[in-house]
C-alpha cells in the first residue's frame, strides 16, 4: 500500500465516533491545527461534542495551540461517508463491541480513499480480529489514545496480521507529527503495554477491597501521595534502578531477587533467569541514556519537587 | 504503655541505620526542625550521611524549611546507645534482613527510653515476625516509607501482633506532625498497600520482558507518557471512576466488568462479586467527597497540565 501523503502533509483528518474518546480525539487534532470532520451515530452527538472541545480548549489554549488552529475547523457531518471522503488519516473511536468494530471498520475503509490509514481506539481487541471484514485491511492499525487523549500524549500502535507494516510506520510518524509520544509494538499483545501494567495494579486493588485488606480511599492515596509522584518521570523500570543505590538494576535484581518470591501481590513473580537478568539491566543502561545514578537522583528529586508544587497548586485552588 | 510525651511535643529523634532509606528520613527530620541523632555501624556512615544531607538540602530548602530547621541539629553517635539515649522517637532503616532486623529491634528496645515508639523502615516484613526478640514489642510500630522519604510524602503504618494500638495511633500522629502523609493500616498484609499495587505492575513488566513483548524503555515510556501522569493526582479507583463517563466506577463495574477475564496481565481478575461491586462504588464516593464527575475531570486536566509542565521543565533543564 502507498499512503497518498506524507505523515508530515496531513491537513485533514476525520473521527468515526465522538464519545469521550473521540471527542478527545478531535479536541487534540483541533489544537494541533488540523481540519477535522467528524461523524457519530448518537442524535446530540454534535452538541456533545462541541461541548467536549469548548470545555478542553482552555486547557489546550495554555498548552499552546499549533497555528492556525481553531475550533472553526471542525465539521461535524450527516454520514459515515462525507467524514471520511476527503480525510487523509482516519481515527475511529466507536464503543468496545468487536462486532460493532468489525462492520464499522468495514464500512470505514469501504468509504475512504484508497491508501489512507485508518486507526482504531480499541483499548482491547487486537486488529488481526477487527480487521476481518474489511477490503483492504493492509491500511488498518490499532492506535491506542490515552483518557484524555488532548492531554496524556501516548498512543500505542500495533497492526494486525494482515496489515501492511509501511501502515504501522506511518500511523507512528503520523501521531508523532501530530505532537504525540508514540509507542511501536512489533506484536499484537492483548491489552498493549500501559493496559496490562495498568490492569496488574488494578486488579490487585480489587482483590485488596474485596478481601478487606484496603479501603479504596487508602488505595488511591497509597499511590497518589506515594510511587504516583515518581511515575509522571521516572517508569517503574528506571524506579527500581534508581532502588539498587549505586548498583543500579543489576544490584537490585541480584540481592532483592529473591523478594521477588515473597506473597506481595497475587500476581505470580516470573522466574528470574540470567536472561531476564541481563536484559533488565542493558535496558536500564540503555533508557538511562549516559546518565549516572547520581544524575539520575538529582533529576528525580527536580521532577518530584516540580510535580509536587503543581498538584499542591492545584489541589489549593481546586474545586 | 504510654508514650513519654505528645506526638506533638517531639523535638528530638533517633534515626538508626543511615543509608539510602535512613539518610532520607535524617534529611526530612532536620527539614522539618527536629534534632536527629543518627547510628549506622559502618565505617564511613558519618560521611556518606552527610553527603546524603547536603545533597536533598537545597531541594528541602527550595519545599520549605520548618523554623529553626537546620543541619548542624544532626548528631552521629559512634554507638547505638547513645543515638537513642534522649530520643523521643526512634525510627529504624537496616538493610532488609529479618534476622538482623530482629536483633537489631531488640537492642534498640533495650536501650530507648520506656514507653517511646521506635517504628521500623522494612518494605516488607512485618512487625509480628520482627518484634518476637523484644523485650517492650508493645511500641514497635512499622512506618514503611518511599524513596526519597525526604519528598515523597506516604508512610504506611501498621502494628505486630503485640504492638499497642495506642503505639500505632501515637506513630500515626506523630507522622502526620512531621509531615508526612499517613495510611493507617488495621491488619498486617504482606508488602502493605502501595508495594503490593506497585509490585503488580512489575511482575507484569518483568514477565512482558521475558515474554519478548515489551522493552524496558517501553514499559517506562507507557507509564511516563502515559498513566503515570494521572497518578500523583488521581489513583487508580478515582481514575477508574472518570473512565465509567458520567456514570463514575459504577457504569464502569457493570459496562466494563466482562473484560475484567480478558487476558490482560497475567494476573488473575478476583470474582466481582455485588458487593465488591458495591464496595468499589461507594468507595469512589467516598474519596470523591462531593466532587461531581464533571468537577473531577476539570481538576483533572489542570493537574495533568501542570504536572506536564512540571516535568517538561526539568526535562528541558536537565543533566
Amino acid at each position: 500500500m502507498g499512503a497518498p501523503v506524507e505523515p508530515e502533509s496531513v491537513r485533514h483528518v476525520a473521527c468515526v465516533g465522538a464519545g469521550v474518546i473521540g471527542g478527545g480525539w478531535v479536541a487534540h487534532f483541533l489544537a494541533r491545527g488540523y481540519r477535522v470532520t467528524a461523524w457519530d451515530p448518537a442524535p446530540d452527538a454534535e452538541q456533545k461534542l462541541r461541548r467536549l472541545v469548548d470545555a478542553a480548549w482552555p486547557a489546550l489554549t495554555e498548552l499552546g495551540l499549533a497555528p492556525g488552529a481553531s475550533r472553526d475547523a471542525l465539521t461535524v457531518t450527516s454520514t459515515l461517508d462525507e467524514a471520511v471522503a476527503g480525510a487523509e488519516f482516519v481515527q475511529e473511536s466507536a464503543p468496545e463491541d468487536l462486532e460493532l468494530k468489525q462492520d464499522l471498520l468495514a464500512r470505514i475503509d469501504a468509504a475512504t480513499p484508497a491508501g489512507v490509514v485508518v486507526s482504531s481506539s480499541t483499548s482491547g481487541y487486537g486488529m488481526t480480529e477487527m480487521q476481518q471484514r474489511c477490503a483492504t485491511p493492509e491500511r488498518l492499525v490499532v492506535g491506542h489514545p490515552f483518557n484524555p487523549p488532548y492531554l496524556i500524549p501516548l498512543v500505542e500502535v500495533v497492526g494486525g496480521e494482515r496489515t501492511a507494516p509501511e501502515a504501522v510506520r506511518w500511523a507512528s510518524r503520523f501521531f508523532e507529527v501530530a505532537g504525540k509520544s508514540v509507542i511501536t509494538m512489533d506484536r499484537e499483545v492483548p491489552g498493549f503495554i500501559a493496559n496490562r501494567l495498568q490492569e496488574a495494579l488494578w486488579r490487585e486493588a480489587l482483590h485488596m477491597v474485596a478481601e478487606g485488606e484496603a479501603t479504596v480511599e487508602q488505595i488511591d492515596a497509597s499511590i497518589t501521595e506515594g510511587p504516583g509522584l515518581r511515575w509522571p518521570f521516572l517508569g517503574p523500570c528506571l524506579t527500581f534502578h534508581l532502588a539498587g543505590g549505586e548498583g543500579g538494576m543489576a544490584h537490585m535484581l541480584d540481592h532483592f531477587g529473591p523478594s521477588l518470591k515473597s506473597p506481595w501481590t497475587r500476581l505470580e513473580a516470573p522466574e528470574l533467569t540470567a536472561e531476564l537478568r541481563d536484559r533488565m539491566v542493558e535496558g536500564c543502561e540503555e533508557t538511562a541514556d549516559g546518565r549516572s545514578i547520581a544524575d539520575l537522583v538529582a533529576d528525580r528529586d527536580r521532577a518530584v519537587i516540580a510535580v509536587l508544587r503543581a498538584v499542591r497548586e492545584v489541589r489549593g485552588g481546586g474545586a
